[in-house]
């Protein structure tokens, strides 16, 4: 019989998590180690202690909270996601895996099914990168990669650093090696999350199951002319880099549709423009390409072509060319095995479910290389995420997190 | 014979007056009514005083100063320019035109060469916008083009008018109607000024005689499209107006080149991004576009180019589209006669010249719709101006000024 979980349990804890906010009425503002996440947490380890389950915190407040198996020695199924926003960001992003897991477990505990392995949820301290600017720092710092030194380098804008914010909030950074993840301890991870874009709404299904995690490419492009007076120079004497520009970045989307992989993305987020005056030829414009896919040759087949294309531009156009490459990071594949259980368990629930890769980073790409690990996505409206409109309907959450407690009961067995 | 003028007296008057700067070593910056703009009129007046000339000064600071002729109700042949600058501007554009109308008319005075009617310098006031963000507000006031009214409204960044600043700075600017411009008096005009771009440098040729000063057009185009997650967004599902904005701004330059007039030009100089972030597909992109031509027709063939493209671009790509006009002036043409003169007095001279437009307005175009008006161009170095790197060779600035003599004796004869 399929598990059924407490959706209106589930919501209420949703809607009370996102009273803890720094910016009322303009999404929800909640950076970790602020006061607001210090009143998060209280909240959320009364919760676990309601729920009976054993609470950990680690030096860098990284919560785990654990339902035991009946074989307490046998390796754990973990769960969980953070509970850190962007500024002005929404509900649902990292709060619909945190909590949602939390109702996962509470459901098998009360379900009385039997299990061998303990579950336990856990909670991402810092995951989005909003007071130090690099993402997943605790969980990088609970798989051993950020250690000490990495968090007195991480500074927020006012040069506080991601170990004496930690210190300050309560923990202590300088036990986390005694708190390290053992992969040898762990059957399995999976996080819920929601999807942040529009392929589960565009198909109208409720549950998407991630196969990979794409990979990512970074650059700036540079192009340098002769910035010069709109009116008095003719077309055929100009060096404008603008123009340039342009046709590159034009040339970014056909690339990404042409890589073949059919899963390539690139984007133009970013522009600077100097002097950026309505009536001076530019003299510089500079660009950021954003190039992720699941595959490693669609992100090498843009940054291949791109590196035809923007040196014929500049040279036929007389600028100067710079391409900054400015981060990297590998595609991540997760686990078939956990993937052909969450699968199975859709079909128990009767929930219908898409194949599907992830586009954003997770803390579950922390895990991959390490222990079995799977991502479940639910829908978010008009794709939106990271802005006080993120949305997810009560159905869909209540379906991903009941997908999710199947999974952790069968894993778990 | 031709006019010898003497350059090494108005090299040395350049530099002396750029020396009256509110930023040195970081180019020149003389605002009008500034302090820096007070020492170097005393400066001015100096030397109109020391050359015999009977000045005279407007409600906003105008100066005008007079050689008499033997006629003495002739109409006047005037010559000038301005001397505020914009910010970290060059030591050349409007003092050339200035200090060299001055050497001409020293000149013609030293030469003895009879002329019937006055000749007169004018310096205009506050050409650049550098205070007020509207350019020729100087000769605009002398044409009557702006009243009391007007300059109470236009407002520098801390907010004070231009009415308030005149009048700080001694002049009255109530007293403008009995200053006004009276056309009949006026035989012509000419202003010297350097060309602010690289067509004569290009040439090699030392002077350039004016035709037109092109119209000038400026849109802004808004493209708004849906914000979303750069790496989660399948290039199918996105509605990206960055990538529409570079189609449009690549066909800028296609449409400015296929006018068929041969000298439209168009810019985009300013872009926005909101929110400019290199990992979030742009919900919004606005630029600008600058479109120029001495022919009307060539100036409308881009806006009505660009009034099909855009609404294709943004319906095709699901986006919302405004295009909004900022700004509009008329081409002005210049005085054919007077042209003509110039034109015999280079030949005299054995001064190569080129016929051409200008690009840029200048105070000369508040005086074409009323008097017979002309302009002569000197080269500007790599067509660079309003930096500190504006330069004009001396002896391109000597055959300039050597010009201006020769045509104003030709007309005061």
């Amino acid at each position: 019989m399929a598990l059924e979980i407490n959706a209106r349990r589930l919501m209420s804890h949703l809607e009370e998590l996102s009273s803890f906010n720094r910016t009322p009425g303009e999404g929800v503002t909640r950076f970790s180690y602020s006061a607001e996440d210090g009143e998060a947490r209280k909240y959320l380890l009364s919760l676990f202690n309601a729920a009976g389950l054993g609470v950990s915190v680690d030096g860098v407040g990284n919560i785990r909270a654990r339902l035991e198996g009946s074989r307490p020695d046998a390796p754990v199924v973990l769960s969980g996601s953070h509970i850190d926003t962007v500024l002005h960001g929404g509900e649902y992003d990292g709060a619909v895996g945190t909590l949602g897991a939390l109702e996962a477990v509470q459901t098998v505990a009360e379900s009385g099914a039997p299990h061998s392995h303990p579950i336990e949820v856990i909670v991402f301290a810092e995951e989005e990168g909003s007071n130090f600017g690099s993402t997943l720092s605790g969980s990088k710092a609970l798989v051993g990669k950020y250690g000490v030194d990495e968090m007195k380098k991480l500074k927020n804008p006012e040069g506080k650093t991601m170990y004496d914010m930690a210190r300050d909030a309560g923990y202590d950074p300088d036990s986390m090696p005694s708190h390290l993840l053992r992969p040898e301890l762990v059957k399995a991870m999976i996080e819920l999350h929601i999807e942040q874009s529009v392929v589960l709404e565009s198909k109208g299904i409720p549950v998407g199951i991630v196969q990979a995690v794409a990979g990512i490419k970074a650059l700036e492009i540079r192009l340098k002319g002769v910035s010069n007076h709109a009116g008095a120079t003719p077309m055929n004497l100009r060096q404008d880099p603008m123009v340039a520009a342009a046709h590159l970045i034009a040339q970014v989307e056909t690339l990404a549709k042409g890589t073949g992989t059919g899963s390539t993305v690139a984007t133009v987020g970013r522009i600077q423009c100097f002097p950026n005056v309505s009536n001076i030829i530019p003299g510089e414009v500079r660009f950021s390409i954003d190039i992720r896919d699941t595959v490693r040759s669609g992100i090498e087949s843009v940054v291949d072509g791109m590196a035809v294309l923007a040196p014929a531009t500049a040279v036929s156009r007389g600028l100067a060319l710079e391409i900054v490459p400015v981060s990297e990071s590998a595609p991540v594949a997760l686990d078939s095995g956990v993937l052909s259980v969450i699968e199975a368990c859709a079909k128990k629930q009767g929930t219908p479910y898409h194949r599907m890769n992830s586009g954003a980073v997770h803390d579950a790409c922390m895990f991959a290389p390490l222990v079995p690990t799977g991502m479940i996505f639910v829908p978010s409206r008009g794709g939106r995420s990271h802005v006080p409109e993120e949305h997810t309907a009560p159905e869909e959450i209540a379906k991903g997190a009941a997908l999710l407690a199947e999974t952790l009961l069968e894993l778990a067995r």
